[in-house]
């Protein structure tokens, strides 16, 4: 038996092939699950269209035509029960947790109570969607010094989640502005959050290392941007009167108008549009959603004459945050509220993943020291 | 407002940029941290060769290099307390948990107890680092009824970890057989877990959560193999006089012999040979050392007589499943074990990602269906 190493020698030949930082425009997986279109404005989901699909769906039917392939639009995925050493876990995460952090570890100690075997399935995708609503509205009591509510199985997911929130069923309209949300939110590609979930996934990990990955991915601010913002900028703005004086100076200042341009969608985003909708048929209109349909008139205006090349458009967290306000969410619920969404998206992509399984595993290029001896004493 | 969905229209012309599965071959970053040279069978960190850092190091100073540089070979690094809340959470789990999912939980609850700012630290590292294995061996001694054991901060971290496992500080030979079994596992490129904390931090999202998805990778079979197989191996084999009977057999039966054969290393593995002769020197050299190296020099010479058109060489899990058997690990915690080591790495890569970030966001090809009219009712 011999080491090879050879101190002194000549280092390897410089590794000369291609650099591709971030991945971008690497092609790294194919998907049958969703298609973002951000030229021509355009999701969909299996073909279906994100318009479509919050018109005449809910978000179990989505999330069960993400996992199956198949629509059936009365689709039902009541929230789940809490295991008990889950609910203990929760109990004793300090008041302070931030959501994603507590949402992070109930999935990972969900995880610790199953015996979850490879592959994953269409039911471990299930109990696990289901299962983190129920998570996170407990954290949420808990937190306040108020007990957990058990699920009650006749309502359907959204509901359930908000009814376990507030202790209260929630009236048609609310439940129906958040569903759409959880639709826009449910699938969205290669986004940095479901890609880790593949990745996981690739080693021939369980559902729940994924999807605990993919939050702790999502948590990062880079990731989702943030609707809380929106509201923040909705507030300071006030009223329709000083909506133009207010966002002229703050363009003039430099500053981003939150809620406006995309990284992929050079046309107006789809699940905006959608999210819009839903808000405008809600009985109880809330006074904010008036206010953002106004402000973002003048805001699109604006920014076209400040920037007419570049093609500036309403994004969907624009709609998303007076959504999520409007539903009585707490601002620094929304990233969570967000990951429960796209559980729907990320749990689909494992199963994808593991369909058809192939580690996934880039190379990297050293750029550190050459070899060297190690100093002696 | 319009949503553009043109329902009906027909899709966008096809996607023929080139499709790296498994991202096989690219390059998706740099790293000063470590060179794997499969070919001559070297392994650097920073340049320092793995058989030297094994002979005069230890894992603190070897950790200790990868975050900052610097090379202290006094450098020490003592195991940390467990928050109270997360040590109530290793009481709530079953004590049935899987070890890799009771690790992965402990990690993600200690990022919720601790206010993790962006850019993620040295400090963070050494935390986290000093952190798991107290939480590990926690956990290992509540499953058996058994109260953890307080940190001693006199012990360096492997002794210390030895030490709250077993209630005993390791006699010096066993914690240098495992502390050596720590710098070889500390670090090894961009394998699937450490390109997920790489992901994971691209988001600016915190090293607990970084970690915690490293974990979770981790615990895929595809990812680090399985040394416990090694010792299942050399149990059925039993005796020096039987080995080479049991292996032609195997090897007839078409079986793999475990430990042997390695994805990038041509050569023999640095890592094995660094571990064998730390394992060699041990002053009370157990039963299992003689004869796995009996069996290996019989293994090499059936491999090479079978496929002498292949270079299959002795592999780290060769060696590994005797030291951490040596020590007195039960084989259900080799892989966490294995994730305690990586940890240098691991963090190492979070500061290395988020001091030149960027988000890792790779592209996706849609193959599923065409746009196509959601079904009505």
């Amino acid at each position: 038996m011999t080491e090879s190493t050879s101190p002194g020698s000549v280092a390897a030949p410089p590794d000369d092939r291609a650099y591709s930082p971030g991945l971008e425009g690497v092609i790294a997986g194919e998907t049958s699950l969703s298609k973002v279109d951000g030229a021509r404005g355009r999701l969909v989901y299996r073909g279906y269209s994100i318009g479509d699909l919050v018109e005449r769906g809910t978000y179990p039917a989505v999330a069960n035509l993400l996992w199956t392939g198949d629509w059936e639009r009365t689709h039902r995925l009541p929230t789940a029960e809490i295991p008990g050493p889950v609910l203990e876990i929760l109990r004793a995460l300090p008041s302070s947790t931030k959501p994603m952090d507590a949402l992070r570890t109930a999935v990972s100690a969900w995880g610790a109570t199953q015996n979850l075997p490879w592959p994953p399935t269409v039911e471990h995708a299930r109990a696990l969607t289901s299962f983190s609503p129920s998570a996170l509205a407990a954290f949420a009591r808990l937190r306040q010094g108020s007990e957990p509510i058990a699920p009650d199985p006749s309502l359907n997911l959204v509901d359930g989640f908000l009814y376990q929130l507030t202790g209260t069923p929630p009236d048609p309209g609310t439940a129906r502005a958040l569903d759409a949300y959880f639709i826009v939110g449910a699938e969205h590609g290669f986004n940095a959050s479901t890609f880790t979930a593949r990745v996981i996934t690739s080693t021939r990990s369980d559902i729940a290392s994924a999807v605990a990955g993919a939050i702790g991915t999502m948590k990062g601010p880079l990731h989702g941007g943030a609707p809380s913002e929106v509201v923040d900028q909705l507030a300071k703005v006030g009223s329709k009167e000083h909506a133009e004086a207010w966002l002229r100076e703050a363009l003039a200042r430099g500053e981003r108008l939150m809620g406006f341009g995309h990284r992929v969608y050079r046309a107006y985003d789809p699940r905006a549009a959608a999210l819009r909708k839903v808000a405008e048929s809600m009985d109880k209109k809330p006074d904010w959603l008036q206010l953002a349909i106004e402000v973002e008139d003048i805001a699109l205006r604006l920014l076209r004459e400040k920037h007419p090349e570049r093609a500036l458009q309403t994004n969907v967290e624009y709609y998303a945050a007076p959504v999520l306000q409007g539903v009585g969410l707490t601002p620094d619920l929304f990233p969570a509220t967000f990951s429960l969404a796209r559980h729907a998206g990320w749990t689909a992509h494992v199963l994808e993943q593991a369909a058809d399984n192939r580690l996934i595993r880039p190379d990297v290029r050293y750029i550190g020291p050459a070899d060297r001896e190690l100093p002696v004493g």
